[in-house]
């Protein structure tokens, strides 16, 4: 393939944008992020043993192999160039990898665990071989029957005060451990989540730490049996397994004592609040909302640079008429401006979250603990939500992208099932939009009773503390400039969310409130409802905050840009939740077509820079991963190029001919139909 | 396993149903169909030859040869049992086998179109042969670069007189065929859609049959190209291909020439409407119309039968109280009893439109084709707006069923990710709805200047004739009467659809109507959505007018179940879709809580007996191909075996140990990195 060409559609959309484009990445990163996006880029360029281009083609097996060789490299890279005292960098190193494999989740997973979890004198021994991995960990939670119920977990560890060793069992079928990344065959120890039993008494799940294979030659231990779970549908650079536990024996101080200790005379005693037990969940959670706008946007810059390339349809009835960019329909516009805004607004509140996050770790240390219940709300409200508009934004991306989008080289097929899972783990979005929801109910609970807004709670629920439920509401029709005027917009979200958590409590209430669990069941539905409206509100605030510090900034030219995606994204979820805005008296009956004009003129007006501003994400060519979105446009020659790897090309007559295909044609040289 | 295990929980769920099971399948599937399913079932039952339990855990060759071994079968079973007569049985098979394959698009796009495009003359030579599978045929219309836009196809078919031949050209990289299935290695001809060019004159784009493998060592035909187009993130047993071709002669005759005639001396003449040059698209449409509730329901009874095994959280907070099944959680219920109540509709709707367009295609043997609008409007409409509820369906099913909806072993995800290529294939999304949300515009533009209701779109756009856009409507708040009866929601769907083809008919006048390319721009986005309400409306007549016929017939038991779950369907659309329906006036602004409820007790209703109903879907396991929706419910038991298929769990310590692993835990391994 000519390397210098340039398709002449990008070309002409990439020609004299109206802001700078780096100026724009870093708004989209930030400045800190930014230099040290840009220092990964420098490491990972041109490396092939990082190339991605064997997932177009590879079985699962082969995929896993090729993760592994990745995960080799950057275990390299990260030793090297000592990138693993910067959690942001390995953080933006593990969505610049775009696969996911054990190395990852010892990352983000056991060494994080290892690091909160360990007392001082565990943390010293541990932490330093996980840091360079010289042992290799996941977290073993989940189990065959019992995911999101964690209190019912039915691994045991039980103290032997003799031996003054804990015996661990999986002592069912369904009590094995099941679907942990990496534990099949990659890692050599997992931070094991077991129901601790000292005497008879059940003290409930611990996190102890169990070394399952040999750290010479690899082989699994005795009393352990592990188990890769089988193929699922992506993914297949992580291998899942499953672990069975016969009467193995670690010692004592294997459970991790950061919370709660276990004297050897089987004293068990607390040490530190346990409500910060299940702290990697709230860890991971976080690094999912922290990466969710990278995912999206990889596919986002898919579907640009591909609907600016592919033509179709005249765009008049004169004969010869060239076809039109399919970007020019306005179902493009609606469909992937509005996701544009998105992925740039979900890296925002990523990174705002991250910030809330790490104000509360700090604060931990120091044992202040008020404001777990807001990092949980908003942990969890994000979580659920944002994972879900990524899945769906993915999937909307790929169907902007055709036929071919179904194909793995597109790329955004890939993203997709990759991401899929993410829906999932780590708090299914039912379960956790449930505990979000509940959390919202409790702040309306609070201030009805007269309570005062919490400090901590600030930031995320204050418009429920200064929303008058009973104030006649002034509702007027809409007009363009509101719906142009991001303050106004945000106010609109604020109404519709407040309107919809206060009339969930007053049907809970007439329910029976707390102490009736039909009560519960009848409102869980609209607890999800509110759930995603706290989400997007939480979103487009975290938006807009940034979009202002730009303006203030001096950044005009990147303000403006960026307040027309911030317009695509709010109107697009106005159209999308219209009723519950006109319900809640934030738009009034007839100001429909005042939000479909505007959201239209928004998606029109953004679709003008869309390729500079998808070039500005600066992912690579490898990170993409995609025939449809690479950087020249030359997507045709790619899609040709991409059947030289498929097998069934080397031979012109397939095997299915000889074995099948012909009996077919000709019955008659089957004699007789050999029995099964 | 044992076999005769069955699920205490499913045992409940089943005992003593309000109905007769087989009285409700017959409902299901109508008199007709149901004893021809299983007439088709006892054909396929134990055949092991059909089995797909190898989709679980193969690569993607594998499973292309097996999907081979399949076809090998079906066409043995079709040949044996002589099943080749009937177009319904043939239709239920190929829904029935669970995977998609060479030979089924032979019997559904290659023979159709023989049948529908042969003079008497071609007809008599092809037709047999296909019939007998004597040749393996295909439709390749689709190239590089130009699915959707038929009109601007590339490849070319030029007369040359002397020698009385077509010259056949794939003239450019982008004019290649592609995506076409089966082609790649199956395959021995297909229909090839092509420009007719004579002495200069382009006559559009017509149908030829060509030849492209030997019938007698399946070797490429000189001046063919095959390539197999590589990996898609599923439907791997389809081969599907691209076609170069160079100088390729054939005979004149390879035209077909039902509705026109090239003579010896290159005289093009009409023979018949061209109208119908398309209409192997319309039937491949009808026929996705009519497998989609199959399709659905398999994920839905995967679904259900999992949600009522599993078990999470407690029903009460007493210690050691039972965990509840998932299925009586009301979120679950949410999602999946509407979704329930879609198959049934939606298989309900298929039989609709077959009725529909075998009386158009009766019309059209008579030459008369006034119908042609109505089924256009009618098939791209569902066509459209079902294939992406099913695929939303299904991965909300796949959801339900939690981290193990993602293993392939699940069934959900493989239907996923197996029906997705649906949504855009024969017609994508955006283009069908465009070009039937213009023909709802014509009918209310008709209306308006005064025209009466054509007797062919009677059935489906009459409530536009009778709507009086200026007349005041008597908005009052709904009752839950209202919200019961199934004729006032039918009414409701009615006037919704109204407003909204009107109110957009009245915005394109005013954007300068048909004659301003601009205002149909501006209003795709819209026209989407009077699809999606108009196929809604579609369904539900369909769905209704089944249910009343099952209570004239005095099936009241069955009748009943399915009235729950066309409410269940009903109120989850309007509850979707609600500001539609407070917009169009059809609701009032305070009913949404009356919708909610009504819609919660529904799904509660509808709850009571969905094992059962699951169950009347006849679907055997081998269909389901689910460790998760087996019909015993041993879903633990059954993933645990699923892992024995897979190759990584063959050996303790893989090869990823030796080849990177090894060098990650101990890097001085690695004296030298060894340069790639």
């Amino acid at each position: 393939m000519e390397s210098k060409y340039i398709n002449e559609d990008l070309k002409r959309e990439r020609a004299s944008p109206p802001f700078d484009p780096e100026a724009l990445s870093v708004g989209i990163y930030g400045k800190d992020m930014f230099p040290k996006l840009v220092r990964l880029q420098s490491i990972f360029a041109q490396n092939d043993r990082l190339s991605l281009r064997h997932i177009w083609s590879c079985d699962a097996k082969t995929r896993y192999l090729h993760a592994c060789r990745i995960g080799e490299e950057l275990a390299y890279l990260i030793r090297k160039h000592k990138l693993i005292d910067d959690p942001q960098i390995i953080g933006a190193l593990q969505v610049m990898v775009g696969e996911d494999m054990f190395l990852l989740l010892h990352l983000t997973m056991f060494l994080s665990t290892l690091e909160a979890m360990c007392n001082e004198e565990q943390a010293k021994y541990w932490v330093p071989l996980a840091r360079d991995f010289r042992i290799l960990g996941t977290y073993a939670q989940t189990e065959l029957s019992h995911g999101s119920n964690v209190s019912r977990l039915e691994t045991e560890a039980v103290f032997d005060e003799e031996t003054d060793e804990w015996v661990l069992n999986t002592p069912s079928l369904t009590a094995r451990k099941w679907w942990v990344g990496g534990l099949a065959k990659s890692c050599t120890h997992c931070i094991l989540m077991a129901r601790l039993k000292i005497k008879g008494t059940d003290y409930g799940v611990h996190p102890f730490i169990l070394q399952v294979r040999d750290l010479h030659h690899h082989r699994t231990l005795p009393g352990v049996t592990l188990l890769h779970i089988g193929q699922k549908i992506g993914y297949q650079g992580m291998d899942n397994g499953s672990l069975h536990l016969q009467d193995v024996r670690i010692p004592r101080r294997q459970l991790l004592m950061r919370f709660c200790e276990v004297s050897k005379e089987g004293y068990y005693k607390t040490t530190g609040s346990r409500k910060l037990l299940y702290g990697t969940l709230t860890f991971t959670r976080k690094q999912i909302i922290l990466s969710a706008g990278a995912h999206l946007s990889r596919s986002v810059v898919v579907a640009i640079r591909y609907t600016a390339v592919r033509r179709q349809f005249a765009s008049s009835t004169e004969p010869g008429a060239s076809e039109q960019q399919i970007l020019s329909y306005s179902t493009t516009q609606r469909a992937i401006m509005p996701l544009l805004g998105m992925a740039i607004a979900f890296i925002h509140t990523g990174r705002w979250t991250d910030s809330v996050y790490q104000a509360f770790k700090e604060e931990g240390e120091k044992g202040v603990f008020d404001g777990l219940e807001e990092v949980h709300l908003i942990t969890s409200c994000l979580k659920a939500y944002m994972t879900l508009a990524v899945a769906e934004g993915i999937e909307t991306c790929r169907r902007a992208c055709g036929g071919h989008g179904y194909m793995q080289a597109s790329g955004v097929s890939l993203h997709l099932v990759s991401f899929l899972p993410q829906v999932t783990y780590e708090g299914d979005f039912v379960i956790l939009s449930l505990q979000a929801g509940r959390l919202l109910l409790k702040a309306v609970g609070n201030k009805m009773a007269g309570g005062a807004l919490k400090e901590g709670l600030q930031s995320s629920v204050r418009h429920l503390y200064d929303f008058d439920p009973t104030a006649a509401h002034d509702l007027q029709d809409v007009t363009t400039e509101n719906l142009h005027c991001p303050y106004w917009l945000v106010k609109a979200f604020e109404r519709r969310s407040s309107v919809m958590v206060y009339q969930t409590a007053q049907r809970f209430a007439s329910l029976g409130g707390p102490a009736a669990l039909s009560a519960f069941e009848a409102i869980k539905v609209d607890l999800t409802k509110l759930t995603v409206s706290h989400a997007q509100l939480l979103v487009l605030r975290a938006f807009l905050s940034q979009i202002e510090a730009l303006k203030k900034a001096g950044e005009v030219p990147v303000y403006r840009v960026l307040l027309v995606l911030f317009r695509c994204l709010a109107l697009a979820w106005m159209d999308e939740h219209l009723a519950e805005f006109l319900i809640g008296g934030a738009l009034g009956l007839s100001s429909h077509e005042a939000v479909k004009e505007a959201l239209t003129a928004s998606c029109k007006e953004a679709r003008k820079t869309a390729v500079v501003v998808a070039d500005s994400f600066r992912h690579t060519d490898n990170f993409l991963n995609s025939a449809l979105g690479r950087y020249d446009g030359d997507v045709y020659r790619a899609l040709l190029e991409s059947t030289k790897a498929e097998a069934l090309n080397k031979e012109d007559v397939a095997e299915s001919y000889e074995r099948h295909l012909q009996f077919i044609l000709h019955p008659e040289r089957k004699i007789a139909r050999p029995k099964l």
